[in-house]
């Protein structure tokens, strides 16, 4: 996992318009921007088109949002992971709250993102499916309960039992797995706080991307880390 | 439909490795060449990762290969009619073999790529399926027997019966819709014979992409139309 | 379709717990008595495991909730249209609002039903998903804004234009089809109401089977109809 | 898990035309008698409209094929594990390779078979997913490559190392979890390779659904296990 450092900030750039097309371009510059001046390891999942745009501008880590279970061939209107990786990502999620996959089809991804050289980040709603995907091998688990995710009540705060033990399950199960936490995050401490319960980094959206002032939240999460 | 003109070629790139990132470019320049040279109407519809590096490289109509049913928001993983717009798109298949769709997100499609400024090609296996389409009001209906695409066996010359068909049951509801076939197409005659049948264009991948000689395949499919 | 006569009502049981098991029997038999005093046509779609005790209990149509696009073979967990009536079901809905289907698995499914003896009702949430779903040829279409389900709001009021819209571009593309509606339909006089706007029934659920006094509802739909 | 012993054999009805209506009830009647026979538990997995037959006319364990991930409500054409429970199953399949669920799915699955009262059977492909599966707390997992089922090669043969590796694994993420085999089984020494490779029973279909004499394969399957 060479490509990434912990303690790791991964923004999830989502379908939202002020991450679309130029805006996702501009917000990726700022990101960049702030890895720079703080040292901090910054990731962006934009959206699948604007994969080439932003990683032929910046030179942080950029994620695909999800890859298909399938190797080049017939499948149209599908997301091939060889195609994302030359596209310049260098990562992806994989079953996110709002794009759920099979069990059987998260095996077969996480095993095509290996293949095509792209780091898997499985997500997971709570500590028994966060150590269930754990048994898959992925490179990070982010674990995200979905009632909290754009809520503004960060995770780390309000269910830090589901933080510390989704840590606690996966590390059992395997202990070589990075871990994410995500839902709700706003504030630097919501970020520190995180950290303290045994994760290595944070999977944002929102708080970034729809805050009034996107520099200003990601720098204040960025030094909360340092 | 001011975008492209009948009779249209429309060259579906699937995820063939052949039609990926840089090999994508150079087939979309080949398309163009021959675009010019015969002055027929040819779109591309390549993988979403690659629709940025084509629009702005070839001046050609290009499609994705499908959209969700969606608005800007939270929609992790989903493509965004408006992203797949801003990217250079001016179209996007719906309802392909490959990625087929329920029936009331065809309907919310096919208004969306309309919201959005994109044409909707909606895919059909057979002539009731495509009439079904035809109630949705989209611009174009492809009809393609899903047991000969990539067979080499001609719809045209296989089953002229579904292609006239549809052409009869697509006019009977909506008479405006323009009516594209596809499946097994690898040469000029079988185009021709496709117009023959009442249709306005063809859908055409590994027939072109699969091609030993791309160009000279394309060059075979323009010429058999003017 | 000599199983049914219009008007037809038609009472979903969906999951409910008040139609589960004894309950559902007993609502049938509720049901049956209704339809034996005053001569409407009153037809029942419970569970699938319930369709055996309620067909051979009583004497009046059950339908199914939902069949697979699926002949005989290795579907395990799928809805087998033949086993559906052997248990003694004579219709089925399909693609209900919280059942969606693939357009061509709706175009199967409809055929799957005509094959194996059983009546389709395919759902619809508006005039435009209804004309498409009457271009595959059902028995009957219902259509059902999903925005008014169980809200007691009843769409024969809310959204008048809705059914008669319905009502008149089903009819232009197939004559044949029955139309019935749905959605928010709790008192006698929202049936006569969508009789009025030209349809021959309605597809009721939490109206009945939520109501405190299952029996005097589904008596005051049935002699609003007669 | 009172309700079963092991060396447990599971038989799946799937959507088979000789395991539907009349032709189910004869299949578990003959599976009756050859349990009583032999005291080799013996469970049956019938399509769900035909569980209150088979419930109510046999004795031995029946099985649903799949059950929905819903509590009582608002979900027509879904399998309620309430209702299935009410019907007569005492367990049911989850994640059969022809019914594949998301994972947030199969975890919230199992919980709710456990809260209606019924013993969960997880099916998987492959170790790796058979020890994801096992994180999840279901009463027992099924091993099946899905390249063997309906085949006649027995997975306990052909692959003995994924049916091994299935037991090391799954054992050391969770002890208590009995596993099966299944796919390609169709005589007594498959059935005793299955347990000698350290599983306590077997998932079976068309081995006995097909064969053509039910009695005597099972009969034999049975005493290969005494």
């Amino acid at each position: 996992m060479t490509k990434v450092r912990t303690p790791f900030i991964l923004v999830n750039f989502k379908t939202y318009s002020e991450a679309t097309g130029r805006n996702a371009v501009r917000l990726a510059e700022i990101a960049e921007r702030i890895s720079l001046e703080t040292e901090v390891c910054i990731g962006l999942a934009p959206q699948f088109v604007d994969i080439v745009s932003i990683s032929s501008t910046v030179s942080i880590p950029v994620f695909a949002q999800h890859i298909d279970p399938i190797a080049a061939g017939s499948f149209t209107g599908h997301i091939l992971p060889e195609a994302v990786r030359e596209a310049g990502a260098i990562g992806t999620l994989i079953n996110h709250s709002e794009r759920r996959l099979k069990l059987v089809d998260i095996d077969t991804t996480v095993r095509r993102a290996r293949e095509s050289g792209l780091l898997s980040v499985v997500c997971a709603n709570n500590a028994i499916v966060g150590s269930a995907a754990a048994a898959l091998n992925p490179n990070m688990i982010a674990v995200e309960p979905p009632e909290l995710i754009g809520t503004g009540i960060p995770v780390s705060k309000a269910k830090p039992e589901v933080v510390s033990g989704t840590v606690d399950q996966v590390k059992r199960i395997n202990p070589d797995v990075v871990i994410l936490c995500g839902a709700g995050i706003t504030r630097g401490e919501d970020v520190a706080a995180a950290l303290r319960l045994g994760t290595e980094g944070i999977l944002v959206a929102s708080g970034i991307v729809k805050a009034k002032e996107p520099y200003e939240v990601l720098m204040e999460f960025a030094e909360s880390v340092t």
